[in-house]
């Protein structure tokens, strides 16, 4: 593996869409008490369900620590594989490499600088060493070149891309203050040209309403098709949700794509507003000087968080009435997958759903 | 990756020569102190030196510890893979899968159990659980079906054969008391046979003087080609080597391999014998319970602890007068490979060699 200072829009790389064919994807098993119930015991049998799905159609990886590796070997199906790799989470999409290709079929990663949103301003929990090293290891265990990004701040579900030119962020997070607050917004969209080989970059103001995360794109938006999105839609008015999902779509009614098409815009609705109960609370460890889930409070619930596997859409359910409704749209939107619908509540409580614990590593086209 | 219960043999597979193309090569990276002087500090130069020379010519994976990624990351070159993998030490042969393939091409693994040389009856550390644990992870990492034999305790480097059906090793170490005590010489023959898909066991008496691994034959003979052996040579009569050298020869010069024919016998000189010294002890840790080095010890060194790459052969050089004879013979023997001589003295004091730091994935002859 070589570590590259050049900017790969230079060297002719791009990050493909999330719906082109994939070679892979990579998980990481969740285990940190702080995070998930019962120091994990309660996500890991919806990671197993979220792995299995995707492990019918592209090779998934699942990075483990030492510790429990022979838990996850024997609770995963025999296709995917299972590799120790230290991590202080389980977020693969936020730290594992944001893969490009070139047009002759190379495969490099990307290895931003992780500070666990937010850093010291309002990161999420410390240190974050662990998980920041992991898209550098990641890309050596897949032999391949990996782009140094280590100073700029930025987590894989904050941005999405269409393959053919065009990145959706929101302003919630990445202008937030515990990222990059010495560039500038044309600077921040200068980098994302750079290291996703983009164009033009559209800028939502916010994200999904109480998104820890300080409201990454992939909880409220995603491409179907280039030209095509969908967004997670709030019919209540007094709902907090409901302006900001509205000033999304208002923005991408008049933007163009990076080919200057007009995008189409699905509203997929969100669930009931779903709150953490005491009962789940229980099951969580406390760590002093992070943030504390309390009983009653409201979780960042969202069926935009899906991951589009080769032949499977991967999607959350939450035991709520919408969950049919909101399948029934993504079949309608995805034809040629099957929607596989895995109850996420387990995932959510840990604060993010099936994409963020998902990255998918693209299909060589060589 | 699936956990196979079934006999190797009964499937069609067996393990091949070295010296037959490999896919790549296993290493792992010195780091502890008891074994490696200041604490891996002056090894890690020679593991390096040989993961290059190796790297030449076939893929190199290198496991490393979470704490030393970034230092193996640093001084390793590019071309050397380099993944998180937990261990106890660093010897590739002894416990990195024996792996194996059958006519269709298909490559699996053996994993055997292993006791760091002995167990609690004369093993040379404890506790030895991350090392055992390496053969499973390794065949999960390299994608590829593992036989169980961890009823049976076998290190690789205890081990050769000629990839036609004929296996070497020594009854100091196979018979030792503390592998597998309750079973007959003909049982573990049969394992042998079972595990290596191999049809004749040739078992000379011991190896190496003062080896600590139960003399393994790796530091004392090693196929060159099918029917034809290298054995390391002792000249002078007065040597506790010269009797364990002749036997032997003794015995090779009688026996044929499994296709019937007789043994061509190649004598490889040993360098003059080589100790410890006090300025080396000071650089070791000690642990209560372990034998420990004392200054003026004898060390097992033995230039037949060469590495057989598709290209090369890596050879140990001792800064003795030895050295370039050992090299000029092995340079006769491998006329298609070119030998690199690597200063290995800092591996010797570990108490192996570049054999046992090495372990080849052959390659699929699809």
């Amino acid at each position: 593996m070589n570590i590259l200072k050049t900017k790969p829009k230079n060297d002719g790389f791009y990050m493909p869409a999330e719906f082109a064919p994939h070679e892979g994807c990579i998980m990481i098993w969740p285990e940190r008490g702080d995070s998930w119930q019962y120091g994990g015991f309660a996500a890991r049998e919806a990671f197993v369900e979220v792995a299995t799905a995707i492990s019918k159609s592209e090779q998934v990886t699942m990075c483990v620590s030492y510790e429990q590796y022979d838990t996850a070997r024997r609770m995963l199906p025999s296709q995917v594989r299972v590799v120790e790799m230290s991590s202080n989470d389980a977020w693969a999409r936020d730290y594992a490499p944001t893969f490009l290709v070139n047009q002759e079929g190379v495969l490099r990663g990307v290895d931003w600088y992780f500070n666990a949103w937010g850093g010291l301003v309002d990161g999420l929990y410390f240190p974050w060493d662990k998980d920041n090293q992991m898209a550098k290891k990641l890309c050596d265990l897949y032999n391949v070149d990996v782009y140094d990004a280590s100073d700029f701040v930025l987590e894989g579900g904050s941005i999405h891309v269409d393959g053919e030119g065009t990145c959706i962020v929101t302003e919630a997070c990445l202008l937030s203050a515990g990222r990059n607050p010495d560039l500038s917004k044309e600077e921040i969209e200068e980098k994302l040209k750079d290291y996703l080989g983009v164009e033009k970059v559209i800028w939502l103001k916010s994200g999904i309403y109480q998104d820890e995360t300080n409201e990454h794109v992939d909880n409220i938006c995603a491409f179907v098709a280039p030209g095509e999105v969908v967004l997670a839609w709030c019919e209540d008015e007094n709902d907090p949700q409901y302006e900001m999902s509205k000033n999304c779509y208002d923005i991408l009614s008049k933007e163009t794509d990076a080919k200057g098409r007009p995008f189409t815009i699905h509203k997929l609705p969100l669930p009931t507003p779903i709150k953490i109960t005491e009962e789940e609370c229980k099951g969580l460890l406390y760590m002093d000087g992070e943030p504390t889930r309390t009983p009653g409070e409201r979780l960042a619930a969202s069926y935009i968080n899906f991951y589009i596997a080769n032949k499977s859409v991967v999607m959350p359910g939450f035991g709520d009435k919408m969950d049919e409704v909101a399948k029934k749209k993504l079949e309608a939107l995805f034809p040629d997958r099957e929607v596989v619908q895995i109850p996420a509540r387990n995932i959510l409580i840990g604060g993010g759903n099936i994409h963020c614990i998902t990255q998918q590593i693209p299909k060589l086209h060589k």
